[in-house]
């Protein structure tokens, strides 16, 4: 399993000439980075008596952030074992009918899959993203820079995610379900980036108050 | 070492209630996964017959971004040790006048330092920018996207640390120093946002090329 890596050893891995792991892998573990800076801030914040308004607001999002950690660090994996059946199903024979008409379905289905991995990882960082700009504006002023960064890595996890679905989309036979995802992921974009300067310009401003 | 921990457990101690691990080393780390992803398109380019007139060219990056990861690597560690320096610092006794003279000069020297470590994050990501637009231009079309994810994971060690070096000039006393980093890192956001969206501009439009 790639997250029982050590960082460097991961990252040596990430580089090696192999197409697995590579960018969609990456983008899960900058996703999983966020939501462990996330709950760290809410921790931080969490029993003093200075923020005891947002307790409960902070509580609830450390509980969330805890299950998107753990979705994200599945994606390390599963993003990378989901391209492994795309390659798969490239290399499957194709010289008879038959064997053309079962490789063409295979590789379908392993687009589809292929697919789905990007958008769990976008969708969980859509998500870590509006919990940031909550910890931005509710957690302890001495980490909210933390946020900032938080704000960041799960963009990079969403925009990666969007850009990789669209790749894969050219894949898929089925029009609805094209067009569907197309329409998903933008709106998703959209949304993120909004988010995503709210998150920062609200680090900036509670930072600059403190001066 | 940081480095050491796998990537399960980095996280874990990313979320862990104590100032460091943070965001600070988290986006050293993001910078060291976006040097790996363009060493990994460079390889999957060089030597192959339809890109020899970029080999040349992306044997210089891909050398580049070897050296930019080893570095990226050390500081994943080395963020976490400044702010622990910083924290120490605060925690000098501050009884007598000669005591608040000599604490008053550690937490300056200590800031300095942590200044200095995303300002490095900061400087190597802006060069991994760079070379990402290059990579997105000359890489194999096959995993021009990795050259995407990698600028954006560059992008965030770049803001995350700039963010961190402005938070911490106020800790600062040479009024110098400051205006000399904060033009500085104005500067590096500034050119990083443009070449960012450049080397995502290359990625769609040689994808959509490609359709």
């Amino acid at each position: 399993m790639l997250v029982k890596l050590s960082l460097e050893d991961y990252a040596a891995r990430l580089a090696a000439a192999t197409p697995t792991p590579g960018g969609g892998s990456a983008a899960a573990l900058s996703g999983a980075l966020s939501a462990a800076l996330l709950t760290m801030v809410c921790d931080l914040t969490i029993g003093r008596a200075r923020y005891r308004e947002h307790e409960e607001a902070l509580r609830a999002v450390r509980a969330r952030a805890e299950g998107l950690r753990k979705d994200l660090l599945a994606l390390v994996d599963r993003d990378a074992q989901a391209y492994d059946a795309v390659i798969a199903a490239i290399r499957l024979p194709a010289g008879s009918e038959s064997e053309k008409q079962a490789r063409s379905a295979a590789l379908s289905r392993a687009t589809i899959y292929a697919t789905e991995t990007p958008l769990a990882t976008a969708d969980a960082c859509a998500a870590l993203i509006g919990l940031a700009v909550e910890v931005a504006n509710r957690g302890n002023v001495n980490a909210v820079s933390d946020a900032g960064t938080a704000a960041l890595l799960a963009y990079v996890g969403l925009r990666s995610g969007v850009m990789n679905v669209r790749i894969n989309l050219k894949g898929i036979g089925e029009e609805d379900r094209v067009a569907g995802l197309s329409e998903r992921v933008r709106r998703l974009e959209v949304e993120a980036e909004k988010r995503r300067e709210e998150a920062l310009a609200v680090v900036i401003s509670r930072i600059g108050a403190r001066t």
